[in-house]
C-alpha cells in the first residue's frame, strides 16, 4: 500500500478501503505520508467526495489517531452538544447546566475561538479564576461530583485532524462536506458520549451559507454518529444575525446567566430549549412534551443556574465580578440609527468581525483576548427602530479600537421601511 | 494575489490569468508557494484542466523560470525534434545528422533515460570520449561548425518543471494533458528553435496508451508551439513494439549508424523519414516530394553519415570501437521460440524493462548504466517464426542478470498461429 496508489484511486473515483484510509490518517500523524501527498489527497476528496462508509472509516481513523477519553467511571447518560460555530453562540453555557441539572452528564472538550466566531473555552476563561486545563483526574472528579465539566481541547486528541486542518486551510480544501464532517466528528468521537446533538448553523455568519449544504453536512454527521453507535441528531439553526444580544466573552457569560435565571426569553432561549429537548429526548427522558416541561422547570426552579454555579466553582471560577455588574470594559460607544424603519440586516459575520476588531477574538492562534470587549445589541432582525435610537453598544479595553469597529459594525446593518419576514431560528431537525 | 486564492479559483473551474500562473510558477521556484499548495494546485488542474490560453501561459512561465539558450549567433533555420519517449527510440541519432546535412541547424538539449525508456544523452555517452556536458561557448562553437550539437539538459533550464515533475510523480498528477504538455514544451521552449517536430508515441510502450489521448496531447503541444511563434507539427507514431531491432545504448548507436549508412530500411528508417520530411517541410525546404527525395539523398549519398561522424568527433567522440564490432557485452544469451507461428505481441514496455534489468537503464536517477547491455531483436511484430528459431539476443556485462531478464522478455512475447494485421508505424499527423 502506498500513498501514491491511494491518491490515484481516490482521484479516479473508486471507494477506498478502511485499510487505505487508516494508512492515510496514520501516515499524516507519523509524517510517513508527506504533506504534499496529503494535500493532493484532500483535493481529490474535494472533487470525488466520499461514500458514507468511507466517511465513517475516515472519521473513526481520525478519532483513533491519538488519545481518547474514557468516561467509563461516570454513571448515567453522557451527553454532548456541538455547534458548527456562529456569532454570539453561548448555547453550551446554558444547555450544559440545564441537562446536567436534570440528571445527565455533560463532560465536554471545547475549542477556542478563531476569526469571527467565538469558542466556549474563551468565554469560560472570562470568568475570574476559571480553569480550563484540568488533568484527567480533576476533570473526571468535577464531572462525577457535578455531572458537568468543560475543558479545553489538547493536542493529544485527534492529532490527524490538526494536520489535515492546517493543510486544508492553505490549499482551498476546507469546504468539502466529508472533510468538514470527519473533522468535527473525528474530534467529537474521541470522547465516549452516549448522546450527541449537533447544532448546524446556516446563514451569513455560519460556515454553511445555504440550507442545502447545512442539511447535507447534518445528514453526513448524523450518519457518522450512528455508524459509531451514538444516539445522535442535528438541529439546523439560523445564523444570519448573531444569536442573542451579547457578543464577546464576558458579555456572553452574562447573557447566558440571564437566560439560566429565566430573566431573558429571546432567540438564544429558544435555540437552547430546542437543543436541550433534543438531548433529553435522545437520552430517554421522555416524550417531547415531557422534555419541554423539564427544560422549563430547570430554568424556573433555578436548578439550572445552581448547576452552573456549582460547575463554575468546581473548576475554580468566581462569578462575583460578573454578577456585580462592574466587570465591564473601560471604553464604549453607541451605534445610533440614522433613520427610522426596520432592521432588515444585522449580518452575523460582519458583527462577529466587528467584535473581533474590538479585541474579543483572535485573528491568529497566538493572539491575546480582551475578555471584556464586545457588542451588546439593543435591536435584532425585524425590530422597529427610530431615528436617533441606540442600535448597539460597543465595548473595548482599548479606546482606539472603537471607531473602526463601529464602521465595521455599520457595514453589516441595514434599516428599511418594509418590515422583513420573520424566520424561525430553528429551521429543521435531522435525525 | 495568494496561492490559496489561485488554487481555489482553479478548483472552482475558473480560468486563471497570466499573472496568476506566473505567480504559481515563480513561487514554485522561489519556494514561496509551498509544495503542499503546489500539489493541491496540480490536483485541481488534473480535475479542471486548462484552457488553451492558460496552457500556453503556464508553459511560457515554465520556459521562463530559468536560463534560456539564445541561438542568435547561428545562421539559418534552427530545428528540433522531440519524442515523448519510447523503447529503442534512436530517431534523434538519425534525424539530426540527416537534416543537418541538408543545411538545417540542430542544436539540441536532450534528457537521460529513466525506467523502461532510454535517453539520447545516454546513447551518445556510449560512444568512447563523447562529451555531453559542454559550456555554452563550446556547444555553440560545435553547432556553428557542424550545424549539429547535442548536449545534456542542466538544472538551470526550466527549474519550475523539475519542481512540478517531482511532485506530480508522487501525488498521482502525472497523467494530465495540460501538465504533460506544459512540462515537455516548457523545456523545449527554453531554446529558440524556429521549427519543432514532435514525435508523440502511442501504445503499450508509450506513456499515452490510447490514440485519443495521444491525439489530444499532440494537439495541445502543437497549439502551445504555435502560440509561442514556432513552426510546429506532431507525428503520432506507434509504440506497441520497440522501434527498430536494437535496444540498449551502444546497440542503438550501432543501429542508428546502420540506418544512416543506408544498410537498414526498417520501421526505424520509416519513422525517421517521416519525421525528417516533416522538419524539412516546416523549414521551407520544399513540397513533400522534394523533402522525401532530400531524405533519400542524404542517406544514399553518405552525407548524413558523414555529418554524424563530424558531429561525434567535434564533441570528442571516437566511433572506432563501435565500428570495429568488438564493442559488445561479455555475456549474452539467446531467446528461442518454443513453437512456430507469428509474433503477435512484442510488448515494448516489457522489453524495455527487460533491457533495464540487463543494466541498460536506470531505475533511480543515480544508477550507473551498462552501455553495452541490451537486446537485439531478430523478429518483429507480425514476423513468421519457427520452433527453435532465435527471437532475440540479450546482452549484459553481468552474467547473473541474463536469466531474469530473459524471463521478463518472454513475458512480453506471444506467438500465435494467426498472422496479426499490419499497422502502419506512422499513424497520424497533427499540424
Amino acid at each position: 500500500m502506498t500513498a501514491y496508489d491511494i491518491i490515484k484511486k481516490k482521484r479516479d473515483g473508486y471507494e477506498l478501503t478502511k485499510q487505505e484510509l487508516d494508512f492515510i490518517v496514520q501516515g499524516a500523524v507519523s509524517g510517513e505520508v508527506k504533506d504534499y501527498q496529503l494535500s493532493a489527497f484532500l483535493m481529490a476528496v474535494y472533487f470525488r467526495g466520499m461514500t458514507e462508509r468511507e466517511t465513517l472509516d475516515f472519521t473513526l481513523a481520525i478519532a483513533n489517531s491519538g488519545d481518547k477519553v474514557n468516561f467509563g467511571e461516570i454513571k448515567g447518560v453522557k451527553a454532548d452538544k456541538h455547534s458548527t460555530g456562529g456569532v454570539g453562540d453561548k448555547t453550551s453555557l446554558v444547555i450544559s447546566p440545564v441537562v446536567a441539572s436534570l440528571g445527565l452528564n455533560v463532560v465536554k472538550m471545547s475549542g477556542r475561538g478563531l476569526g469571527h466566531t467565538g469558542g466556549t473555552v474563551d468565554k469560560l476563561e472570562a470568568i475570574n479564576g476559571f480553569k480550563v486545563e484540568l488533568s484527567r483526574e480533576e476533570f473526571l472528579s468535577v464531572a462525577k461530583k457535578t455531572g458537568l465539566s468543560i475543558i479545553g481541547q489538547t493536542g493529544s486528541f485527534a492529532p490527524a485532524d490538526k494536520v489535515f486542518y492546517a493543510l486544508r486551510d492553505v490549499t482551498a480544501t476546507v469546504d468539502s462536506i466529508p472533510l468538514i464532517a470527519s473533522s468535527i466528528m473525528g474530534k467529537k468521537l474521541t470522547a465516549d458520549d452516549d448522546v450527541i446533538v449537533l447544532d448546524v448553523k446556516v446563514g451569513a455568519g455560519a460556515f454553511m451559507k445555504t440550507l442545502e449544504s447545512a442539511n447535507e453536512l447534518a445528514k453526513v454527521m448524523v450518519n457518522i454518529g450512528k455508524g459509531a453507535g451514538k444516539k445522535i441528531s442535528a438541529v439546523i439553526t439560523q445564523m444570519d444575525e448573531p444569536l442573542g444580544t451579547h457578543i464577546g466573552n464576558a458579555l456572553e457569560v452574562k447573557e447566558a446567566i440571564a437566560v439560566l435565571k429565566g430573566e431573558v426569553k429571546n432567540d438564544l432561549y429558544d435555540i437552547c430549549k430546542a437543543l436541550s429537548v433534543e438531548i433529553l429526548s435522545l437520552s430517554g427522558y421522555g416524550d417531547v412534551n415531557a422534555c419541554e416541561n423539564a427544560f422549563d422547570y430547570a430554568i424556573s426552579s433555578g436548578e439550572a443556574y445552581l448547576k452552573f454555579e456549582e460547575f463554575i466553582t468546581a473548576q475554580g471560577g468566581d462569578l462575583s465580578e460578573i454578577l456585580n455588574g462592574n466587570y465591564k470594559a473601560k471604553n464604549s460607544c453607541v451605534v445610533i440609527a440614522d433613520k427610522s424603519g426596520y432592521i432588515t440586516r444585522l449580518n452575523a459575520e460582519t458583527i462577529g468581525l466587528s467584535a473581533l476588531s474590538l479585541g474579543a477574538g483572535r485573528t491568529k492562534k497566538e493572539d491575546d483576548i480582551d475578555y471584556l470587549a464586545g457588542i451588546v445589541l439593543n435591536k435584532k432582525l425585524g425590530d422597529r427602530v427610530e431615528n436617533g435610537e441606540i442600535v448597539a453598544t460597543l465595548y473595548s479595553s482599548n479606546e482606539n479600537l472603537l471607531a473602526p469597529a463601529k464602521d465595521k459594525f455599520l457595514s453589516g446593518v441595514m434599516i428599511t421601511e418594509q418590515q422583513p419576514k420573520f424566520t424561525n431560528k430553528v429551521i429543521k431537525y435531522v435525525r
